[in-house]
């Protein structure tokens, strides 16, 4: 290894692989929830460093494991303990190299963080359309290894529906340039789309051409008080019929969501209820006339008593407001107690009955615990978080969480819905996947690894174990 | 080989496997441009069935040819002359299994047409966005085994973009059930797209669930003339920043196109011009305002002066002989003479270069042949079809269709396009894929096709040969 190492060393130049004293950062995930170690962290300066880096590390069977903005939320850049992988960093990769306002589209580099693409988009007079939390931090090539989703999925799509070329080294260090712009391109198989949300078990994106939309230039945000979780998705149906395609966000909360916020200072516009919608329509139109279009929608709403309240922002600064609801909950739910994740997501129609099940079970076989679901409603995903009192102590909290989050997952299922909705699969749920997926569909991704990274070097351990057989891991559990 | 029609015989019973006599349709594609032999022509009543099926095939090594509605426009459901090939047709597995206007999703089976899947989502208040001149015929499974595009793709994106979940009879007879509806599902690789255009090499697709999308209630048909074509570009991205998601369809007609149909006895609604452009706008809301917005943006654009006349459509009927315009250029090209068909794809932005440059090009050096190019401008797509006048000979059409063709996508490709845009591979394209693309991606999918049919035994001499020592067929050229 430490052959390898000089010869990495020599290649990159010692700017490029980073002292493990000073890699800390790249060996345990942003939360601190996941831990590893590394024989040393990689960060080159080019697609093609990169790809001779990938070439001798092949050669010395070295595992390998790709790393973006590390804001994953499943431990799927963090290296194992063994401290025998390569750490591959794209931090140095972010050139935004051309943006085409015309064709509409985008090409970077995958260490560009996706908020520098969506600033190049706006400079362009474009929009790029994917965002999140941790846009800030987080990569395109994270973002397209992961196939992040986040708030305005509901309108444009995740970040592989973007998604129109990638340049992706592979595990034996060749480069696969597909770097088109094409919106029709049917010349075989869906390449792109398999790299994207391979969670990097598949190669290393280096750079992708990404779609994007007209700029908004018209905004209008409100929030909705709800009585019943079948009133949310009538209220839903009945926008997603009435506002066409400007819906850019469609975000559910529980009550016990925003008696948190409130809680931490935040205000709510509408009156108490069980359920609360938040509503952002977006137009690239000045002239749309949105606002109207949104006053006249909830006040029909209100007649119809599909909702009990509803506030329209009438400023940008009562946007930031309405929005602040929603984007402190990971904050507000963190400090409420222990904090149980679970990224879901079911047939639309079918979110009511995921709401009521989940929270009858809980509310019968954990009087301690409180359900705190927010999240996509539109597409289904619902981030149904539950909080146990910090009274109750790690150990018992620990063993309750992964109870709930047994039930919850089973609920999920039962409903046709999946267990990863937008996080992936990473390390935590390797298990879980295992356990609720056709062993066909495992089949077949194992048989697609294996013709891409025949030695199974790439983010071992990460998505699945490569073998039925392999050794389950102990340290992989329920927790997201 | 009896042995083996014996046995399929006994499982299917007679009714579902066709007489040789009797399957000539099934032998050579719709334009007879593809002739085929093969040992018996299956048609499975069920997905189990049909597994069962691929299951004795596999055991004695059978070939297998997936076959739709046979409308492919490349030769990829025919069978090779051999003679020993089974045919094996969805024709009926056809049932519509649930159109959910809640969830906005249809689950139907490989089988049902295009059309039929329009019609049960209309019957239920919502749309089946999917839409091309063969629709009637062409069934589900076969647009996605060739991620199908057409008119409305500019919008709702070609078949692939509308998928939501799938089952497919793997080469071996396993059937993988990946029919979800889910809107988001993170938990591994992109199966669904990979099979959607992978030409039946990997499998058969025997149902699958699709995206619907709110009903259209309004409806807006215009024509005009434009005189360059950077107007024409300049057009759509006018449009397309103005109309926002409304634009349904938005298709490019060369004038040449447009005097063919003159000949043919349509009339054109506009003054004579060197280009034209079709939109159609549609919305969900009655109250849309559509026909005010289209008769405002027209106006506009002849003040600016981006279109030298234009005519909007005052009623059903006249949208229908607009529309003529378009789809009829099949036929009246037919008509013309020898039709050289180029189904490309440039990014959008290169649109007007692609026109102008094949123009030169097939002007200097082919002075009998007339381009009529015609398509999807909004997404880059032409079909840049060429007619050589009959007097040329069948010969001397053929030496020189081919030399057209070469010149074509050399100048596709040199603008960073594909050599198939919608139409996919087939055995047409095989070698003119393997002429201009990337050697590692067909490396990449060649591994993917030996890890899910290592046999080889599906769709052989399709999309790609196996090996790049394979005998390249004489047969396989550049016409399409």
């Amino acid at each position: 290894m430490n052959d390898v190492i000089a010869r990495l060393r020599e290649l990159l130049g010692p700017d490029c692989i980073i002292d493990l004293a000073l890699a800390e950062g790249f060996l345990s995930d942003w939360r601190g929830l996941f831990h590893g170690n590394a024989a040393c962290v990689l960060r080159p300066r080019s697609t093609d460093l990169l790809a001779q880096s990938l070439r001798i590390c092949h050669e010395s069977g070295v595992a390998i494991v790709p790393q973006g903005g590390n804001t994953g939320l499943v431990g799927g850049a963090t290296p194992d303990n063994t401290g025998l992988q390569v750490v591959v960093s794209t931090g140095l990769l972010r050139k935004i190299r051309k943006v085409d306002p015309v064709d509409m589209s985008i090409v970077a580099e995958a260490g560009a963080t996706v908020a520098e693409l969506q600033n190049a988009a706006a400079e362009a007079r474009a929009s790029f359309p994917l965002s999140f939390a941790s846009e800030g931090t987080a990569t395109l090539g994270g973002a397209l290894a992961t196939n992040a989703g986040g708030i305005s999925a509901v309108r444009y799509g995740s970040a592989r529906d973007l998604l129109l070329g990638m340049e992706v080294v592979l595990p034996d260090g060749r480069v696969w340039n597909g770097l088109r712009t094409l919106r029709k391109d049917n010349t075989g198989y869906a390449l792109r789309q398999l790299f994207a949300g391979s969670e990097g078990t598949l190669g290393i994106i280096t750079a992708a051409a990404m779609k994007l939309v007209p700029l908004p230039v018209a905004r209008e945000v409100a929030f909705c008080a709800v009585k019943t979780e079948d009133q949310v998705l009538d209220f839903w149906m009945k926008l997603r019929a009435a506002a066409e395609g400007n819906v850019r966000a469609i975000e559910y909360l529980s009550g016990s969501c925003v008696e948190l916020a409130k809680r931490e200072g935040l205000r709510s516009p509408v009156e108490k209820a069980d359920h609360y919608v938040l509503v952002e329509l977006t137009s690239s139109r000045p002239e749309a006339g949105l606002k109207d279009f949104l006053e006249a929608f909830l006040t029909d709403r209100l007649e119809d008593g599909s909702i009990a309240d509803a506030a329209l922002a009438q400023s940008g600064e009562q946007q930031k407001q309405i929005w602040r609801l929603r984007e402190d909950q990971t904050e507000v739910q963190k400090k409420a107690g222990y904090d149980f994740k679970h990224d879901v997501a079911v047939p639309v129609a079918q979110v009511p009955g995921l709401l009521r099940r989940s929270r009858a079970h809980i509310g019968a076989v954990f009087p301690d615990a409180t359900l705190v679901p927010f999240g996509h409603v539109g597409d289904g995903n619902i981030h149904l978080n539950v909080i146990l009192p910090a009274a109750l102590g790690a150990e018992r909290a620990a063993e309750q969480g992964r109870q709930i989050s047994k039930s919850i997952y089973d609920i999920v299922v039962s409903l046709g819905g999946t267990v990863s909705a937008e996080h992936g699969i990473g390390r935590a749920k390797v298990d879980l996947l295992e356990s609720k997926r056709d062993p066909v569909e495992l089949d077949l991704m194992r048989r697609i690894k294996a013709s891409i990274d025949n030695e199974g070097s790439f983010n071992p351990g990460k998505l699945f174990r490569l073998s039925r057989t392999e050794t389950r891991s102990r340290k992989s559990g329920l927790s997201e």
